[in-house]
């Protein structure tokens, strides 16, 4: 018999997957491997991050917006890095009775988020699992030799700025898990959907990234909590931060929260899932910074300055918080 | 309060993985992404493979063995290409309870194994998983721009040619599952270690690599299933193979159980993980691939011939063999 079959798997890859695999070195997945010709004289930036079903997202989450999120999630790490996207590669784990609809309402999120970042699908692994549905994506980038944004590059001196609003995420999925913390929370109906939604969504800040590329000193994505991450950066460049509270950015619905409950700043501050940049910015060059964000239409907020030291401390109504745990940690 | 604690997941990751981190542009784990600078004049040759517990190993398994099974298989890929290899991304899901000891002996052959193939660590995600643990690899390699050994591009005439020997990985996890067939298949106990052996841990052909790039007119990782594979290989380059079966390679292990049970041929035909290359190589060229795979130190067997049609055809003892499942497929 010649084996001229395709597989199940084959034939699930080619309905689902193989549109979004759109560049000439994906061999519209036909091939073991991909490849990318590197544009002249930059250095590539690599990232994985991925989702898993009951811990990253709710399994009765929309499908297209799981997608999305694990693909954001990536997106995200590489605007703070200064990095142009190139594509990515997803590893797909699907517990048997996935349904054909689920599946492809993923794909069909995540072709849309290739398109709009300009990040296609470039090769991909698909399994069966016992466990829950996961998605792990390898995300790359493109950034000039040498000028990759690092978190270890702060200078005393520099001002922080963060990107769009924090906590709304952190905030969002505490009303997944009980709707009624809204009425506690005194939050109108739109206010409650916003917060949910930032939670579903990410909206990473490919914008911003030439601007990153060109003013930041050092950048950091925040994912695992704003005042966690930005300790990172702190830690990796061996030097403190003090943040002015009151100017860190929140959304009227975060606003609104936190009024109703003062103890739900640290929530946001520590929440996680704000997929925005938060990064450091010569005092010279603040206003050439702020000047591009306009531009590439993403709100960015002065919020502190780097000074010799060790952590970031923030400041609020007079004191200086103490957080029990400052960013999210699986262990 | 300063936030300068690191967290319980940075703790394991510094522990275990850091130093499995070496190039410069891993930054040591302690960055959001990581940065590779791409050899002059090549392309980058990507790939995700990766291994769940119960599904691609036992999880009682040496765990050192399954660290280097990820890798190697992802490895294999990059051989089959053509490609040299640069480094990997490692997403790792792991259940609560994990112990210390089993991740730090994987993490102990992962970095034997990257030193050896010189394939260090670039980056990573590590998540708690309610599932199974899995390990989810994204490996990176550089070929010459233009070319990465593709599958679609073998040509008629053309040798057939196979590295090591076939099926011992598709046996060995039968006996794994019954330790009673050794006996059915009159194995000595070096024969079911051997076969033991191939499935727990592949043998990826990375020093045929050079040979296969410089001689090659196409190729294929053969991970899913000989004919299978092999099968994909005539698909895409829209012709047909004609095998000899008695010139595909076994095992002195392999020779002894399809003697003993004849219908055996097919699992090692067709049963998978054995992370082999089939290679097609230009007649005028089988010389000199020849003596490149001597030198080496890669055993190559040739076995047949591309023509025109459709499908590999697999000739045994006057028969054309017909199989119910020419490959491994998760659906």
């Amino acid at each position: 018999m010649s084996d001229s079959a395709e597989s199940a798997e084959e034939r699930l890859i080619a309905r689902y997957f193989r549109p979004l695999a759109t560049p000439a070195g994906a061999f519209g997945l036909l091939d073991d491997a991909a490849v990318v010709t590197p544009p002249p004289g930059c250095d590539l930036v690599l990232k994985t991050d991925g989702v898993i079903a009951g811990v990253h997202f709710f399994p009765d989450d929309p499908p297209d917006g799981i997608g999305r999120k694990a693909l954001r999630m990536n997106l995200s790490d590489l605007a703070a890095k200064g990095a142009k996207p190139l594509g990515f590669l997803l590893a797909l784990a699907l517990p048997r009775g996935t349904e054909e609809a689920w599946l492809s309402a993923l794909a069909r999120g995540l072709g849309e988020d290739a398109r709009h970042y300009g990040c296609p699908l470039l090769g991909g692994d698909t399994d069966r699992t016992p466990g829950p549905a996961s998605l792990s994506i390898a995300a790359f980038g493109a950034v000039p030799h040498g000028k990759m944004v690092q978190r270890s590059t702060a200078k005393p001196g520099d001002h922080v700025v963060v990107t769009g609003t924090i906590g709304d995420a952190a905030l969002g999925v505490r009303l997944r898990r009980d709707p009624s913390l809204a009425e506690r929370w005194k939050l109108t109906a739109p206010m409650a959907a916003h917060l949910a939604q930032r939670y579903l969504l990410p909206q990473p800040r490919n914008a911003l990234a030439a601007a990153v590329l060109q003013h930041a000193s050092a950048a950091i994505d925040v994912s695992d909590g704003f005042a966690g991450d930005l300790g990172k950066l702190c830690r990796a460049s061996a030097l403190a931060a003090e943040i002015d509270v009151a100017r860190v950015p929140l959304s009227q619905a975060a606003r609104a929260a936190v009024a109703a409950e003062p103890a739900l700043i640290e929530t946001a501050l520590t929440g996680g899932d704000d997929y925005e940049i938060v990064a450091t910015i010569p005092p010279e060059r603040l206003a050439a910074f702020r000047a591009a964000a306009g531009a590439a239409g993403v709100a960015v907020s002065e919020i502190g300055r780097i000074e010799a030291g060790e952590g970031a401390r923030f400041r609020h109504e007079g004191k200086v918080l103490a957080f029990a745990r400052p960013s999210y940690s699986h262990f």
